[in-house]
């Protein structure tokens, strides 16, 4: 039912997800009379690979996260991590409203043994392929101990996503600008990260390195994380804006523009927030990802294949084997 | 001397604003030696209103604000602000280290009756024009009160700067993730501002509103301001390296970038960082600019532009009025 269009999204999704995975069976969780109309196109998917659960609300995007948990325990969103919770689904997507993602996945998955609070990490482009970024919200505010956890997490999560891979680099994010005062969770937290051998901690990063490819995972508190996000993203739609009007100026930048179509065309492609859906909520005894709320039918299916990878790799116990490792060293 | 390049480009950068303003005087602080070669071209400007005076050290871009303050005082940095404290300049424009910058003009210029700390303001572009950004890294961590502060000061720096302008929007930097704890400040802050009838307060923005062009004014702390300029400027030089490079791909993406050429100029020119140079310590009791370190001599001719015209308006004077008057009420 989450994001900004509902059912018309998220059921397309899931219906083009089902095709790509034929062992995966879907539940879609919501107002069955608004979920029933968007099944066309079934086509030969068995009948058997999706259900429809009735919930009898929904958790409205702007409501308040403490009212939701309290209120809301029949809305798609709480059934559908109580799936999870109760073992009957091994992952939770959701399009909806992050902060009440956040708190009940909290209150019903938990977090793992030795972690304090989850946190939502997502992929961004960079000039060599792309970072891992996180916190994007889930945590304000965050003490050296969490940062620590999430740049752990964060480093488990993509070495098990890669084959055979080297540990990746991490970095944290701060200001270049010398502290007159403040701050000292992050100097605290570079320590903590210096002192585990496990990790490959490279320094402190910049704001501009997130798109560098300084380091393969970026750690920040989730209110830097957010800005940092949100205004990278509304600066390449107001470049993306500005380019358009360039090129429709007059007859000659017209015929570049033509011209430079599939250029383009190729461009948008290697930067499309579609291929980049699907953040993932880490550190709760499950998986959980979270869509963007505007994302298209494509971008929905992409965060759906995210929390399929997820779940097949089993994170959550991968996370929890490392930390009860360094708990008994 | 400060900044990438040094006198390499603050002094033919101070000729060109020599030539732009016949009543400009400017003291060029650092050493001697490595500034006069660079007075070349002078052409007609009078000898008297340009003056050097030399200095026997200077505050290195990497050096500890804390070590530079204590021991550097024969620094081009603190005889350049001596100088406005003394009354002997109007302002002081500076590329070198903002730490530095920052603590020492706080020292010897003070802030000015009711402000507790300086801000760093900068401009930058938006779809509909541009929004001014404080603060910048002057302030890691920020009071509510400050907070209220930075967005007096930049809505009334914004007002003088326009004639017979309407009171420029303010808009606090939050994030949409409903909070489950943190953040008091921001709060705090979006209350006091509301209760400011001279402030045209429009509530909570987030990253990406910065370049929607949502508010005149966007206020927050100098941590997230700077990350979020710094990842800004990361994805704006990364668009631009992926637009060249997809213009570049084969014959007819080559074509396209030629015929596009002028067009992708005139972008350029309309985000150029150079136009946008010359931020401002607002709160001070006298008027201190901060270029960017790696400016260009367009760039730094164009923050001495800005020290001119804040020096002309006597900025800390408007600004301590309104607190004055705020206070009798």
């Amino acid at each position: 039912m989450g994001g900004d269009f509902g059912p018309r999204i998220t059921v397309p999704a899931t219906l083009d997800i089902l095709r790509q995975y034929s062992f995966l069976r879907v539940v879609l969780l919501g107002d069955e009379n608004e979920i029933r109309p968007h099944f066309t196109n079934i086509g030969d998917i068995p009948s058997d690979q999706y259900q429809i659960h009735h919930c009898s609300e929904a958790v409205a995007m702007d409501e308040k996260p403490s009212f939701a948990v309290r209120n809301k325990r029949d809305s798609s969103l709480w059934q559908a991590l109580k799936l999870v919770a109760d073992g009957q689904a091994n992952a939770c997507v959701s399009a909806g409203n992050t902060g009440a993602l956040v708190a009940m996945s909290f209150l019903q998955l938990k977090t793992l043994t030795g972690i304090t609070r989850p946190a939502i990490c997502t992929k961004v482009p960079t000039s060599k392929g792309y970072t891992h970024l996180l916190d994007l919200g889930a945590n304000i505010e965050c003490s050296a101990e969490q940062l620590y956890q999430f740049g752990m997490m964060a480093s488990l999560a993509v070495m098990a996503s890669a084959v055979g891979g080297k540990k990746p680099s991490v970095g944290l994010l701060n200001i270049g600008v010398e502290e007159i005062k403040g701050r000292q969770q992050i100097l605290d937290a570079a320590e903590l990260l210096s002192a585990d051998p496990e990790i490959d901690y490279i320094g402190f990063v910049e704001g501009d390195d997130l798109f560098k490819g300084t380091a393969d995972i970026v750690v920040c508190d989730g209110f830097s994380g957010n800005i940092a996000l949100k205004a990278s993203e509304g600066v390449a739609t107001m470049l993306s804006g500005f380019l358009k009007e360039a090129l429709s100026q007059n007859l000659r930048s017209k015929v570049a523009g033509l011209l430079a179509g599939p250029a383009l065309e190729s461009l948008q492609q290697r930067l499309d927030p579609a291929a980049y859906n699907g953040a993932c909520l880490l550190g709760l005894r499950g998986v959980v990802v979270k869509s963007h709320g505007g994302a298209s039918v494509e971008g929905f299916s992409r965060a759906l294949s995210v929390a399929v990878n997820e779940a097949h790799r089993d994170l959550p116990t991968l996370i929890e084997e490392r930390l009860l490792n360094k708990i008994i060293d």
